[in-house]
């Protein structure tokens, strides 16, 4: 069986056949170019998404996993702040026309934490917390071996749980949430307003991936930063494992490419925060899909679709 | 048909029998006295439970709600505060032993949420969170129609999510927990933390029930009190609605009943935490089965185990 994962972001589109054992088989990238409008992106997904289908004789199912607000259930982008022109588009059912097999659309967050279950660390577990640190941070959960969607389909909003009450003001008009902290947006930011007080610091360009290799080398304004990241994510995990008890969390995003010194201090920091009674019943983990973490995604949404087609997980 | 509630408290044991109209046609209520041990506790339980269950001509279904860490697939009680001396107490297999009817146990505060399903605000509702605030703070969550419990069923714990990162010192070990603020105990200690630096506050006496009076009467106090009270429970509802997309979150327990004051702070201090694409989407009520929460609760597990006796939300 084979699926093509579609992962779409606001620069370009990600497309990668995978098929049951886990092997992308066929990929392909083409630019977004959002500018050009929604009817132009369409076709020309349709278009490079045909030709990786033919080249591998076939699929049974698509899946697309978009940043923003999406109505799974009739595959619509609602709005998406990297596509500010998308108001209500039917995405998955136009290219379903177009390429005539089943498109199932998600967002990004919640088909990262999917495709973690099908093809990363979360095989075999039923309760798994996943975490995107980008740009802005992102989250999916399933919960008893559902994904969780919420009651109007915009839950696990996990980028948005309050870890500074009172602390930066967020692109979602609230103060403090985890998403002002531990994207990469937020580190740096610490690291550019922090700079003057570490002059001993190195640190020379303040993109996250800089900050967290300072970290690693032990410089003391890397460290600062990496402290109040992991303290912020760690305060948001620990919340999420009283609620949900999960097994697994997995990170993912471009900033868990910062490995391990992120891992072990998230990992003290969480267990600093989690009651006894919860030690021991979970994970952390970075995801290991890292790349095609998007891709990978995608598709576990058409594999669950072919897997259990019923609408009973739905909205 | 007809449902046995039993609401195992550390001081009374609180029995009523619930029919399926939501009435409840016969109740009794013992002390718990819990020093006498666990033998004789499920003893004078299933002594009182008997009597009245031929009160009614029988019943269909038991059900029992406990504060603690229950192993609900099993019917024990793994630990509690409440009952020291009970380690891994099999309180449902002794009590179904005995009365010859199937008894379901859970944990007090996911009883408290079912319970609003069946016979409270919830009705008709697949998304719902349930907040008791009494002694300690519980939680409850249904989502997509199910209790959640997590992957070793001890989810939920609502009243240990941090909303004052390095507050006080939670019985749980952490800081700043919900329940450190938002219990009763919380508010009692805030107010005579606070008293000293309110002189023209007419609070002379600091229990829970007292402070939220003063609030409603305008006591410069008690006012200062709902404000960190409000705020606390604002942060962490306004982040359950962000995890959950609730259609209804239900505040319950003996702080609830200061009513109107309560609710209107809390209703403001969410909606300042919440992101406006959740705005129009839940709902925040107290409770209106105060009272009989408790028996209400224990015997909604009793009907939803008839209603649905498969053991697909199990752990």
């Amino acid at each position: 069986m084979k699926v093509l994962g579609i992962d779409l972001g606001g620069t370009n589109v990600s497309m990668g056949v995978v098929d049951d054992t886990g092997k992308i088989v066929a990929r392909l990238t083409i630019e977004t170019r959002v500018i050009d409008g929604f009817e132009s992106v369409v076709k020309r997904i349709s278009e490079a998404s045909s030709k990786l289908i033919e080249s591998v004789g076939g699929v049974e199912g698509i899946g697309i996993g978009s940043p923003g607000s999406i109505d799974h259930k009739r595959g619509v982008v609602r709005f998406s702040p990297n596509f500010p022109d998308w108001i209500d588009v039917p995405l998955a059912p136009e290219l379903e026309k177009r390429l005539g097999v089943k498109v199932v659309l998600e967002n990004d967050a919640n088909a990262f934490v999917v495709g973690e279950k099908w093809f990363g660390s979360g095989k075999g577990y039923t309760d798994i917390i996943g975490i995107t640190l980008g740009t802005g941070v992102g989250g999916g959960v399933i919960s008893n071996g559902q994904l969780l969607r919420g009651s109007t389909g915009i839950g696990a909003e996990l980028g948005h749980v309050v870890v500074e009450p009172n602390g930066y003001l967020c692109g979602c008009g609230n103060h403090g949430c985890l998403e002002t902290i531990a994207s990469a947006t937020g580190i740096s930011r610490l690291a550019k307003e922090w700079k003057e007080r570490y002059p001993k610091s190195n640190l020379s360009d303040f993109s996250a991936k800089s900050v967290m290799n300072a970290a690693q080398a032990e410089d003391p304004l890397g460290l600062k930063v990496l402290d109040r990241v992991s303290s912020a994510l760690g305060i948001a995990i620990g919340n999420l494992i009283h609620i949900f008890n999960p097994q697994l969390i997995v990170i993912g995003g471009g900033v868990s490419r910062a490995g391990k010194v992120l891992l072990s201090a998230v990992k003290q920091r969480t267990r600093e925060n989690v009651m006894r009674s919860f030690w021991g019943t979970y994970k952390i983990v970075l995801s290991d899909l890292v790349d095609d973490a998007g891709i990978y995604g995608a598709a576990s949404m058409g594999f669950e679709e072919i897997n259990s087609p019923s609408l009973e997980n739905d909205i």
